[in-house]
């Protein structure tokens, strides 16, 4: 089941077992407090895309959370491949799927106006000529705009969701107003930020956003701030939980 | 000094002291936490403008921050008015000027692109007919956008501001995305933003934004948390000190 490099590592909340590999791609926290963030609706008829999809982390993450079906795209075929693994491992070959394509090519295979949620932990930094880039192409794919771009995945999110569907994002804050400009200007509507600070006293390192299609534009709400690490270094209580359960 | 319902309030942690009523107008946490986020030029030939000035506070609170003048803009005669007797009994005539007027008016008074740095404490919320309001005018006027809205407050603010001025805004969290949309249609790029959560566990209920005049659209900054109470309902400590001093 694992190819060179490759390891088995586990969410041990939840139990879920991935596959991993330092070379490829290993999930990071952003997949994981992503996951916790999204509402899913709980009845079988519901289907969830998870775009970006990478080892398949986000989607394997939310899978205790609804009866329904999950999608997993990932462009990157090596990538798609762990996760297609990692889906076996868990014995969710019933419920999750995943598509080895580009997003903008999704619709060959999903209809528009479908998908009850949408999430998404997308590469993080423009494809900017002077934009250091990891000399992995993996991690070069998964981190920088280099085969898709956020305008092109809001454009996505927005045409897969049916109305009324939530989208699910995790971004870093210094690209939050293209986030929410370019979800404004394709009929998502934030409703609710959540920010996440490394420690107290240091400045959002990431952040969350839920947005409603053709959603009223007022009433965003801002959650309380989550806080990963205490002044040791040691991780606080809530996101402890959502990594290793109430009792670590 | 004082007039009918008045009372002098202390900044302890800068002894300043300020004219309030209940009936008429006192400043809130709102005003502290925007002027101590603000950062002005030490320079004594800056210009800084506070609009939607209320009672004068934040200029009050602000003064200790700059050599420059501070000009305060209050459309109620009788807010201003206390303004104005607030700054004569801190003394600080010299570099405190209150204009009883619309903010649309300012540049009958002062030149575009002439101010180094705008704050301001809007009203808060959109004067829809369903929504309710105070039955006392200073307050309804103070808090809802009867007499001017925010568009026209950052309209002005733009042009007040020189090239690279800067404009801190306090506001509601579900007023955010007009903020921001506004600001970024006004050549204001917002920079950094600071959330304010009255308790660790709770959501956001009020922003902090820097934006600069003309700045570059990216990097944009979260700053770290601002927690305003302990769960005990006790003032945490940065804003203890923001209100009393390091040593209260």
């Amino acid at each position: 089941m694992l190819k060179s490099g490759e390891r088995i590592d586990q969410l041990y909340s939840q139990s879920v077992q991935i596959i991993q590999s330092p070379d490829v791609f290993s999930f990071s926290l952003d997949a994981v407090l992503l996951a916790d963030f999204a509402k899913l609706p709980v009845r079988n008829r519901s289907l969830t895309v998870d775009l970006c999809a990478g080892n398949g982390a986000v989607g394997l993450f939310m899978s205790h959370k609804t009866h329904g079906k999950i999608v997993e795209v990932e462009i990157q075929p090596r990538l798609a491949d762990m996760a297609k693994r990692s889906v076996e491992l868990n014995q969710l070959s019933d419920q999750i799927s995943v598509y080895p394509q580009d997003l903008a090519t999704v619709f060959n295979h999903l209809k528009k106006d479908s998908a009850d949620v949408v999430t998404c932990n997308p590469p993080y930094f423009e494809n900017l000529p002077a934009s250091k880039k990891n000399d992995n192409p993996y991690l070069t794919i998964a981190r920088h705009e280099v085969k898709t771009t956020l305008k092109t995945v809001v454009d996505v999110t927005s045409q897969l969701l049916k109305m009324n569907g939530k989208a699910y994002f995790v971004h870093r804050p210094d690209r939050l107003l293209d986030l929410l400009a370019l979800m404004q200007s394709h009929r998502l509507a934030p409703k609710r930020l959540r920010f996440v600070y490394p420690k107290a006293n240091k400045e959002a390192n990431m952040v969350l956003v839920e947005a409603i299609k053709d959603g009223q534009p007022d009433g965003l709400r801002v959650m309380p701030p989550m806080t990963v690490y205490d002044e040791q270094g040691e991780y606080l209580p809530e996101v402890g939980a959502i990594l290793f359960g109430d009792k670590h």
